[in-house]
């Protein structure tokens, strides 16, 4: 697997672009992606109850299993707002399908930002227009263009030999706030030259958001618009990859590379965050229970905002893991801080080891913080990712909207 | 029903002291319960997988369903600490039952405070001897010896009459974190003088903190310690009280207004709140699903950081009930803020209704808000209580053990 800087261009026949249309003060806040050929199409939704408009919208195009191009904005997630927002969604696929010579039916949309406030159509087509005419190669502006309180672009890239032929996987995600996906995330966008039936490509997404992006929080919301695409269109030439396939293998590997990538850089940028956390829990009995416990600690409020302090406060990882509903014996877990400085162990089979404070706090005070506990029960093992709890988040959520 | 001031030994036959002794830095950190005589126990306790020492202990001793005394100790939580934890909880009941010349099984105790450190027998073996030197009428030492983080003492008492005879209950409460009461909750005692048999009390305790500590958020976070503990000694002279009586009804009003009150006091007093909030949720198809919704709402932690900010963002608060698991249908909501300076619709009929930007901040500016959903699906309807996410949370949880 070669890795290197890339996105949503990075594989053949996409164009993207990026640009300011009004929505939000200053940035820019459309982008789109736009495949030369019909792509195979598949994506993974938010569970809320509460389900954005063009998240109806895209359910029922990857239902179809395919799409040519996605048309984003940021500072309006077109969400709670009604009969008008599901108008307004299908408007913004029509009209982008228009000026791209296709259906609407092929056009993916996505909506991130406030909620509850129908969307600009005039700006949107505008922006449109603009989104359009600046296509090209570049996958920086579009990358930049579906941020909103992120405080940098979320991309990854790479490619593996498939079949004798180079086959490329690129992406960009969103973050920053009101992260908890739950059988999705915030909005990502992959897309690949891979040739890949919608059956292959949907289930093979389904499993690996469970263990990337299902597996990161920010602050224990999952958001109404919560929405993975992926775009397959097939032009790197590579046999099509089927179930169970040694080829299948290698394009998973790839996959979850870029997934787990994005999923983590999401984490690493969650609002006001100050430190990026990794809890990795080993020895549980099943994946199944080290992915609750490992994802219980992450969202803890009072762990979060304990590795803020760098305060070695390890009951509070332990009662998190207690309470997060799976099946473990607190009394013979082992547990140990670790970073890029070293690492300290804080309990041994269940019971408290004393140890160097200062060794601690100069561990604790990296940027790149996390902790592992042993569970000692079976072979289950899974990290989560999330980041500290700060005052600069409660800031940036204490008046969102203005 | 005669509601007053007062709190654990307003029943008639309770006394109570507390003292300081050396396991905090400066304030109260022990205090003590006694009945005259033997009275009915029962408890509710954390769902937390880890358990602390002493919530071991008790759950015993409430099973056998009868008490004399409770000891309690802030400043260390006595949880995840191994064997010696056990041991040194039973030592506090023996200790304390050696002075008060009882039996160490009609003891019960309680810790709060951080955990992972083993207690200072020697310190809380001096607290236990001051504590029975300085046993009295006074309930409210015994009150600021069991707080943490608490800003003010939380207690309730009232009085009704059964069968001619007045019953009181009476009792007090700490919070301030790690409060997410789930079948029960931070420290509380209560005491009432109500002849009552252990059967009636622990099916009536079980069902009143279901309403009320467990609608209350202040982090999410479920204690190892939770414990709601009830000592009913009979002193009142009324014939014990019986399954499904009139009588029994009278006593649960009493006893849901002291949970109730206690319960609402400890979200008012969340660590580092400036705002008291409450979600009602009313028209759910089920009190459970009401319950569901309310409760997902004062949980979250961008609603609680828009109430800080006094922000009408009241997409978080449809998007918290969206992901809570309840079933309704998000197109038919009705959905209000409310407070003591008025009420303003924000969303109709799922519609977001257009309203005035002043009047909403005017409401939510006040220390007492709320809002209110109607689901029109049923007759479900429920409240659930927490507290505004504040920059003082994160400064008080980031470093809590120093």
């Amino acid at each position: 697997m070669e890795i290197f800087e890339g996105g949503v261009t990075s594989a053949k026949g996409f164009k993207a672009s990026g640009v300011f249309a009004g929505l939000k003060k200053a940035r820019k806040d459309m982008a789109m992606i736009v495949s030369e050929c019909e792509a195979v199409a598949a994506g993974t939704y938010t569970t809320n109850k509460v389900k954005a408009a063009p998240v109806l919208w895209d359910m029922k195009l990857t239902g179809q299993g395919k799409a040519r191009a996605v048309v984003v904005n940021s500072g309006n997630a077109n969400a709670c707002t009604g009969e008008q927002g599901l108008k307004d969604a299908e408007e913004m696929a029509s009209y982008a399908a228009g000026l791209l010579s296709t259906e609407k039916e092929l056009v993916l949309v996505a909506s991130t930002g406030v909620i509850g406030v129908n969307l600009d159509m005039a700006k949107i087509k505008k922006g449109e227009e603009l989104l359009v005419q600046s296509l090209s190669d570049d996958w920086k502006d579009a990358a930049q263009a579906i941020l909103t309180t992120d405080t940098f672009a979320k991309t990854a890239a790479c490619s593996v030999e498939i079949g004798g032929k180079t086959v490329t996987i690129g992406g960009m995600s969103k973050g920053s706030g009101m992260i908890h996906p739950n059988m999705a995330t915030t909005l990502s966008f992959i897309t690949t030259d891979a040739a890949i039936s919608h059956d292959v490509l949907q289930s093979l997404l389904g499993k690996t958001v469970d263990d990337t992006y299902n597996m990161i929080s920010v602050d224990g919301d999952t958001s109404t618009n919560d929405s993975v695409l992926v775009l397959a269109n097939g032009m790197a030439g590579n046999a099509e990859i089927r179930k169970g396939s040694a080829e299948e293998a290698v394009f998973e590997e790839a996959f979850r590379y870029v997934l787990g990538t994005l999923a983590r850089m999401i984490a690493r940028d969650g609002e006001g965050a100050t430190r990026f956390i990794e809890m990795t829990v080993k020895g549980a009995r099943t994946k199944e229970d080290a992915k609750t416990l490992a994802r219980s600690v992450v969202s803890s409020s009072l762990v979060k905002a304990a590795f803020f302090g760098s305060d070695a406060n390890w009951g509070r990882i332990l009662c998190a893991m207690g309470y997060s509903g799976a099946d473990f014996d607190p009394d013979i877990v082992d547990l140990f801080f670790v970073s890029p400085k070293g690492s300290i162990e804080v309990l041994s089979g269940g019971q408290p080891v004393p140890f160097d404070e200062d060794k601690a706090k100069e561990i604790l005070l990296e940027t790149e913080v996390g902790a592992v506990a042993d569970c000692h029960q079976g072979d289950g093992e899974a990290s989560a990712w999330g980041c500290d709890l700060t005052y600069d988040y409660v800031k940036i959520n204490g008046d969102y909207r203005s």
